[in-house]
């Protein structure tokens, strides 16, 4: 079934219209006429069946009918990452929403050549990732913010796993194993010419944070980002009992 | 240091002479010249320090020097994956050779929509990528072969971590934890359309297949892929033991 965002309310009888959009995408490309079922979400109302009411060349018109889904969310973890190439960028947001992350933060370190991203196109592949996952809210993606400035104003209570490729970290399971018991944590990719001295000096110093390895191999920082949280999921997240998002068919 | 895959013999004081191609890259993309130093390897004899000796508009020439690491492999771990769309096979590829698998099987299932795939092109990603990560091998990616013809020729010592999106199977790491010893494994990914009912049966009924869960998500062919590899590297790989690639620096 298709599954689609969408910023309104959800409710029994709700009548609700698709922006152009995913009007389009629904009527055009994916050939739905009135009388189709589709699954809608807010990430507030959980997912809700929905049937197609109208259809027009610039707007389609649903109504919702009943709650397929109850809201639930994934674990309160962050990725943060250093902006690096556009393509690269794209692969971690899109990984990310499928691995679960709930916000991922770019970030500019020493080394980082990039200074900007396009939020709202990264927002735009977060949502579609969101959507063929099957999770139930879209990760935000949030403006780049100096890393120095993102520890300045840290809460001390969310633990920061720090991908250290250049230390003699503990091996990534092992770091984790230990840390059983509750969120919020934080993920922390560099980017490809790694962390500076002066920030890696930082970072082991911070209390909440968690350095490891991630093998004997250099890796890119997609593949990085996608190692990382697929480890923290496996370890300690809802990879681990699988029901945990609840309501999954 | 930029590091070339070579497939001449490695040894102190040999003459090599670059490709076409690596001599444009090494040339003209790079700019070396002579006296520019490069690692070479072979994935017999393991990396040598070597110099440019000649530039040509259309050749370079190097002399190895010095080995700067002896030959290691990584674990005997093949990754089969369905041949699934071209970007994501390519990026399966590049991510296979960053995580240390040693072969890329590319196979046809019952829901296999594609039954070709470009082996050559799939073999450079995999060259420049093991180039990027520092080992000194480059994984071999073999032609599509039916889901069906490999099972039926598999060496029963090989076990089969088999991701299985669809089942009730253990989470991955509480699948892997009690198969420690040894290698070889192969790791098979499904395509997006997930194995057919007969495939999965036939699966599950294989004595040395080990089915997991990778969580409540859905996740696309490529990062089910990475996030397998990952899994296994921590849990039973070399990413448990950083050192035993040997002589990284």
């Amino acid at each position: 079934m298709i599954r689609l965002f969408i910023p309104h309310d959800l409710a029994a009888g709700a009548e609700l219209a698709l922006d152009h959009a995913q009007s389009h995408y629904l009527a055009s490309v994916m050939r739905q006429d009135v009388g189709a079922q589709v699954a809608l979400f807010n990430g507030r109302d959980g997912e809700w069946l929905s049937v197609v009411t109208a259809v027009t060349r610039r707007a389609v018109a649903l109504r919702a009918q009943s709650r397929s889904r109850p809201q639930t969310m994934g674990p309160d973890l962050d990725l943060i990452v250093a902006v690096v190439k556009r393509g690269r960028v794209e692969t971690i947001v899109e990984k990310a929403a499928e691995l679960g992350a709930r916000r991922v933060r770019l970030a500019l370190t020493e080394r980082t050549n990039a200074d900007r991203a396009r939020v709202e196109r990264l927002t735009a592949i977060a949502t579609e990732a969101a959507e063929q996952t099957g999770r139930l809210d879209v990760p935000a993606v949030l403006e780049p913010v100096k890393l120095s400035k993102l520890i300045d104003g840290w809460d001390a209570g969310r633990r920061l796993l720090f991908c250290d490729e250049a230390g003699d970290a503990s091996p990534i399971l092992e770091a984790l194993s230990p840390q059983a018991g509750g969120e919020p944590w934080a993920i922390l990719i560099g980017p490809e010419g790694g962390f500076s001295p002066a920030e890696r000096e930082r970072l082991r110093g911070l209390p909440y944070a968690v350095p490891a390895s991630l093998g004997p191999r250099i890796l890119r920082a997609d593949t990085a980002a996608i190692s990382a949280l697929t480890l923290w999921q496996a370890a300690l997240g809802d990879w681990a009992s699988p029901t945990r998002l609840g309501g999954a068919p």
